[in-house]
């Protein structure tokens, strides 16, 4: 059974991949993120041997997050942005990470609609995923599903999310370049030094740029950006104006991806930062699955643990060295 | 020279400490949060001690939560509610959670002007505490200094955080009792359907109740609670009218905080709820624990397992089990 399985996710990966021999079949993509979203966690057998069979093909892709707060534009500005890199050839996939309604815990639906503008286009392939809670953060599958993505041979992966509470932090981590959005009229400025997102951007582009205030928002962020220090040879983040409506501006912002990109490979910062990525995924990954063993084989002993705690017979630290062994 | 620093610890214990032949040092007190505070990880080896010598203390103290966004008027409600406190002979610990600026990294002086107010009375400890970043999580000291105040004797420890990001979630889960603060002309009921803030309220308090809308947002907020259901022999949040100015309203919130203290206790839920929260805090510092010896002894071989993922040679999966062994 997990050998057929196995034979399965390989013949996936295949199907799913593009390039000579390779179909680069939608659909085959569309089944490998979900069975990466289906995962049980990390003990899935599925998982494993998705991401086993991937492994090979990965690392090749430019993994954007566009980040924002609700009502800067994202919607539009990802698919003029799609638009945009499909104009000079990329093949692009796009994973919107929606956050989840407090009541409903389910995706919103803006980026369905927003599909079919590339819906015919086959070197386009958009999803939606669920966000973790309300506070936005980014889904368990992410980094898998971005996974999927690259191995999949796409030029380009998107990520879209919104910029409330840890997910703009969390994409900041996952992305070779992060690109924050703003828009006039929003109390940007303090906003911006509120949210922490002076320290993710590595370009900022303001939104609505035809409209009163996009200027100053610009001149402001500017400003605040001079405060920070960075180290000779560090990137120095460009604060774009864009329209993406009338897409004014798309051509700039994605040659501003290019020269990050660019920069990211002669600076020896892409290879750092894969390097610390995976170091976290691996130890991300590695906690996980002890915290699944404590919680299965040693549930009783945690209980245990816990109990003598609340009950002032042991402290947590004495309590955690014995969990550990 | 461990043997020397145990003495000292278990003498700071028994200075801070309150009752008969304890003086309940606020010194003592400050010193042993400090030592928490200054700390340099799970396996430093004065916390340890710390937390060992108070385990046998713990568990009688009332843990308060706080919570509500910037200018709801937290500083002054806790001020009015210390007071109220007082007045029915409770002593009372207070840690005032401040978001870091972005730049500075540093506390906010609030609360020291705050402090004045209580300076000479014996039956009250304020400290504040810096949170970890721009998101306002709390500290990794702050369920610490909780364990400091309730050993020393505290009858209630109250702990104020902004409710921006993640701080209002995290003090949810170490609270017996949170406290959520609202205030008219804030766009309170939106605010509080985004931010998550009805799944961790036990009370809800409109402060400035003599503004005009307080009686809108209370009636808005009593329509979203009504919306979520609730197990027979649930908690049901109150939601109160006070003005934290001219304290009224805080005798009302002083006897809610003893009715739900009440309902936790006969209902099972306190129990319940500190054993869960041991549980997490064990969890937590044996996953802590790990990580550091993880980059202490085999940062290498971690360092050689990430670039081996970044590479394509292994999958982050395959990279934890080799971790984990």
């Amino acid at each position: 059974m997990s050998a057929r399985r196995s034979i399965e996710v390989v013949d996936l990966v295949e199907a799913a991949r593009e390039g000579p021999g390779h179909p680069g079949s939608a659909r085959a993509v569309a089944r490998l993120i979900s069975l990466v979203e289906d995962a049980s966690g990390v003990a899935s057998q599925t998982l494993r041997e998705v991401m086993a069979a991937l492994s090979p093909y990965v690392g090749h892709a430019h993994v954007i997050g566009l980040t924002g707060a609700p009502g800067v534009g994202k919607s539009t500005t990802t698919s003029a942005l799609v638009r945009e890199l499909r104009q000079s050839g990329k093949r692009v996939g796009v994973l919107a990470v929606d956050p989840s309604s407090p009541f409903s815990g389910g995706a919103l639906l803006g980026d369905r609609i927003r599909m079919t503008e590339h819906a015919s286009d086959p070197g386009v392939y958009i999803r939606s995923m669920a966000s973790r809670g309300h506070l936005g953060g980014l889904s368990w599958s992410t980094p898998q599903a971005i996974r999927v993505l690259d191995g999949a041979g796409f030029d380009v992966v998107l990520v879209e999310t919104v910029g409330v509470g840890q997910s703009e932090v969390e994409i900041a981590g996952l992305a070779d370049t992060t690109v924050v959005l703003l828009a006039p009229g929003m109390g940007d400025g303090i906003q911006a030094a509120k949210a922490g997102i002076l320290e993710i951007g590595d370009l900022y582009a303001v939104n609505k740029a035809d409209r009163d205030g996009a200027a100053k928002v610009r001149r402001d962020l500017r400003s605040m950006l001079a405060l920070g220090t960075r180290p000779e040879g560090a990137w120095r983040p460009p604060v774009l104006a864009i329209t993406a409506q009338s897409r004014d501006g798309l051509d700039e912002l994605a040659a501003a991806l290019e020269k990050h990109r660019a920069w990211l490979e002669e600076s020896g910062a892409l290879t750092a930062r894969r390097a610390r990525r995976a170091r976290e995924e691996i130890e991300a990954i590695a906690v996980a699955a002890l915290r699944a063993r404590w919680q299965v084989q040693g549930s009783d002993r945690l209980d245990e643990l816990a109990a003598a705690v609340a009950g002032g017979v042991l402290d947590p630290y004495a309590a955690a060295d014995e969990l550990i062994g």
